[in-house]
C-alpha cells in the first residue's frame, strides 16, 4: 500500500467579504484573489460572500483555463455567496438551505436576507490506482456572531452545525472523501464545533497537519488585518479561527493534510489583504487503503453524548426565548385588533347616529386607525415567523434526543 | 438465490385531509384511521396532511403497541404534515424542505404557510437473510394543482420534483432500498413524475404490482368520494392517480411489489372515506440479491433527456414570469417612494412657511401618506420574494443543464 501513489489535492478556502457597496477595496481585492488564483493553480477554490453575481463572472471569466469547472450558489434574497472552482467535473450539484438563519427585522446583520446554505458539488477527480475518487466539496458558511459575550444567535447556529452535521452523515455514503470547507463563524473549542466533528468524523486539517505555516495558532480573523474590527478582536490579541478545512474518508480510502497554510494578514507579495479573513490552503494526501472505514463517530460515544447534551441545551435556551416572542407578539397583535374593534364601534356608533357631534378629531382618529392597522400587521407576521422557529427549534432538539437514545443504545 | 426467503413488507400511504376546522368529519376520520391501522398491522405508515399536532398525538396514543417507532416532522407556519409509524426502530431523521412553494399573499392556496418538505427517517427494519434493509421511508407533499389548465404552479412543483429527485439521489446511497410514499398532486404522465423517476430510477408501484385490487386505474381522487370536489373532477370521470407509492433497491437487493391495493371511496367496512383521497397500501417482497445493481437512470437516456428538457423549458416560463413579477413589484415600489417624497417636499414647503395656508386638507394629505408607506412596504416585501424565486428558478434550470450535459456526455 505504501508503495502506492497518492493523489495530491491544493485546496483554497477563502470568506472574500464581497458585499457591494459595504467592502473596502471589493473590486480590487476580487481582481487579487482571481489572479492568484490562475497563477497558483489550486485544484479546488472554495468561496464564501460572493454576493455579487458580478464578481463571480469576473473570476469566472479570469479563471477559466486554470480551472474549467465551476459553480455558483443561488438562493435567499441576495444570495448564498457560495461557489467552487474546480480542475475536476463538477457532476452534479445539491443545495440544503438552513431551516433557522436569523431575523428578518435584524436588518443591520442581514444573515436572514442571504440564505444561508451549504452547497455540495459532487466533483470527479483524478485518478489513485485505478480508482477515480468522489469529492464533496461543501461550501459554506454559518450564521455570523455579533457578540460573544450575549450570543442571541447561538441556539440558531446550532441548528445550522446540527443540520450541517445531518446533511453530511446522508449524503456522504455516495463519496470516498468528504471536503468541509468554509467560515463556520464557531471557534475551535466551541460546542457547535465539536458537535459537527464528533458527529460526522470530520477531522480538522489545522489539528492533523504534518506542516503547518501562517498565522499563529491557525487564527483566520486577526488585528494585523487591515479590515477587520479591532474592537471585536480586543479579547483575542492573536485573533481567532473561524475558518476551516474539514475532510474524512468514507470507505476504503485515507485522507492526511500534508501541509496547511494561511495568509498572515495581507496576500502574498502585496500590502493589502484577499479579505477582512485570512485564506486558508491545504494540501492533502489521498491514498486507497486495504479495508473499508467503519462508520464511525468522530469522538468517544461517552464524550459525544455530552456534546449532544450541551447543543441540545442551548438548543432549548432559544425554543423558550422563541416561544416568549411568539407569546408577546401574539399578544401585541390581539391588542391592536381589539382597538381597531373599538374604534369601529365608535365609528358605527357615531354613523348610526348616537351622536350628530363628531366625539373624536377625525385627523386623529384615522391616524390611530392606521397605526393599529400597521401593528396588527406587523404583530401577525412576527407572530407567524417565531412561530416557524418555534417548530425548527422543537425538531432539531428531538432529532438530538434521538441521537442520544442512539448513542445510549449502542453495544 | 431463489429458495432465500424475502422480507415481505407492508406499506400503507394516506392524505389524510387534517386540517383544523376546516376538512369536514375530521376527528371521526382520525379515529377511524387510527383503528384500521391498529387493526391491520402494516409495516410502515406514512400519513401527509396531519396538520394538527393533537391528531398526531392521537394517533401515537393508540398505535403505540403496533407500531412502537414514529416521527413528526415539523417544518413551516402550520407544520409540514407528515408523519410516519413505522414496526422497525427509525435510526435517524433529515427534513429537506423545498426552496419554492407557491407565494405568501396567496391565502387561499395556503401551500406557502405549510413549508412543505420531503421527510426522511432512516429505519433499520427486519432481517434479509443476515443482511438489515435499511429503508428511506420518505413521506411527502408537492404543491397542490389548483387549476389544471392555467397551472401557476407549475414551475414551483415542477422545482419540488427536481430538489426531490436530486435529495433522493444524494441520500440513497446509504440505504439497501428507498421507499418514497405520498401524494405528489401530478399525474402520471405529467412530466414532473416522468422527471422524478426517470432522474431516480424510483419504479411505480401501481405500474410494477402482480396483483391489483381498487379504484380503476389506481386513481386515489375520485368522484364517488364524498369529500371530493365533482366539479374538479369534472374531467375525469374515473378520478385521477396522484398518491403514489415508489420504490427502488440499491444495491444487492431486489424489490418486488407483490400486491396494491387502494380504498374504493369508504373505509373498509364503513360508509364514510378516511379523507378526500384514497389510501395506497403496497406489499413489497425485498429479496436479496447476487451482483449490486449499477446506479442507472429509471428512462433510457435519449428519452431522459428530452424529459429535462421539457422539464426546463417549463421552469423557463416560471423564470419569466417571475422577472416581470420582480420587475413591476419593484417599479410600484419606486413610484410609492416617488409619492412620498412629492408629499414630504409638499408639506415641508408649507412648514417653511411658503403658504401660510394649508394648501391641502390634513385628512387626506395623511390618508395618502399611510397609503404611500403601505404599498412601498408591501412592494418591497413582494420585490424581495420574487427575487428569491427569480434566484430559485435560476438555480435550477442550471442544474438541469448540467443534468442535461451529463447526460449527452455519457458514453
Amino acid at each position: 500500500m505504501e508503495g502506492e501513489s497518492a493523489l495530491q489535492l491544493r485546496i483554497f478556502d477563502l470568506n472574500c467579504w464581497g458585499i457591494r457597496y459595504l467592502s473596502k477595496r471589493r473590486q480590487e481585492r476580487v481582481e487579487l484573489i482571481g489572479d492568484t488564483l490562475r497563477r497558483e493553480g489550486f485544484d479546488l477554490v472554495l468561496l464564501q460572500e460572493v454576493w455579487s453575481e458580478q464578481d463571480y463572472n469576473n473570476l469566472k471569466g479570469k479563471l477559466g483555463s486554470r480551472y474549467p469547472f465551476c459553480h455558483y450558489f443561488r438562493s435567499g434574497v441576495i444570495g448564498s455567496g457560495l461557489c467552487v472552482f474546480s480542475r475536476f467535473p463538477i457532476l452534479d450539484t445539491l443545495l440544503y438551505q438552513y431551516s433557522l438563519n436569523g431575523y428578518p427585522y435584524m436588518l443591520q446583520h442581514g444573515d436572514w436576507f442571504c440564505g444561508k446554505s451549504v452547497g455540495l458539488p459532487r466533483a470527479g477527480t483524478g485518478m489513485v490506482g485505478d480508482i477515480t475518487v468522489s469529492l464533496f466539496p461543501l461550501s459554506h458558511q454559518l450564521h455570523a456572531e455579533y457578540c460573544r459575550e450575549k450570543d442571541a444567535y447561538l441556539p440558531h447556529r446550532l441548528v445550522q452545525a446540527w443540520e450541517l452535521a445531518q446533511f453530511i452523515r446522508h449524503t456522504s455514503k455516495a463519496a470516498d472523501v468528504v471536503l468541509l470547507g468554509g467560515d463556520l463563524n464557531m471557534h475551535p473549542e466551541d460546542v457547535g464545533i465539536r458537535l459537527l466533528c464528533g458527529w460526522t468524523g470530520l477531522q480538522d486539517a489545522f489539528a492533523e497537519a504534518t506542516h503547518f505555516e501562517g498565522c499563529e495558532d491557525g487564527c483566520t480573523l486577526i488585528p494585523k488585518n487591515c479590515f477587520t474590527d479591532k474592537a471585536e478582536l480586543l479579547p483575542f490579541p492573536l485573533g481567532i479561527r473561524i475558518d476551516y478545512i474539514l475532510y474524512k474518508a468514507i470507505s476504503g480510502f485515507t485522507v492526511m493534510c500534508k501541509e496547511l497554510k494561511t495568509t498572515t494578514g495581507t496576500a502574498p507579495g502585496t500590502d493589502i489583504p484577499f479579505s477582512d479573513h485570512e485564506a486558508v490552503m491545504a494540501t492533502l494526501h489521498i491514498k486507497r487503503q486495504g479495508q473499508a472505514a467503519s462508520d464511525t463517530l468522530g469522538t468517544a460515544e461517552p464524550m459525544m453524548a455530552d456534546v449532544v447534551t450541551e447543543a441540545q441545551t442551548e438548543v432549548g435556551v432559544g425554543l423558550r426565548a422563541a416561544q416568549r416572542q411568539r407569546y408577546s407578539t401574539g399578544r401585541m397583535a390581539v391588542l391592536a385588533l381589539l382597538l381597531l374593534l373599538v374604534q369601529a364601534t365608535a365609528a358605527l356608533g357615531t354613523l348610526v347616529g348616537l351622536g350628530t357631534e363628531q366625539p373624536f378629531p377625525k385627523l386623529s382618529f384615522s391616524l390611530l386607525a392606521f397605526a393599529a392597522i400597521g401593528i396588527l400587521l406587523l404583530a401577525t407576521c412576527l407572530h407567524l415567523f417565531h412561530t416557524t422557529e418555534v417548530k425548527m427549534l422543537q425538531g432539531t432538539e428531538e432529532q438530538m434526543r434521538m441521537a442520544l437514545r442512539a448513542l445510549q443504545e449502542r453495544p
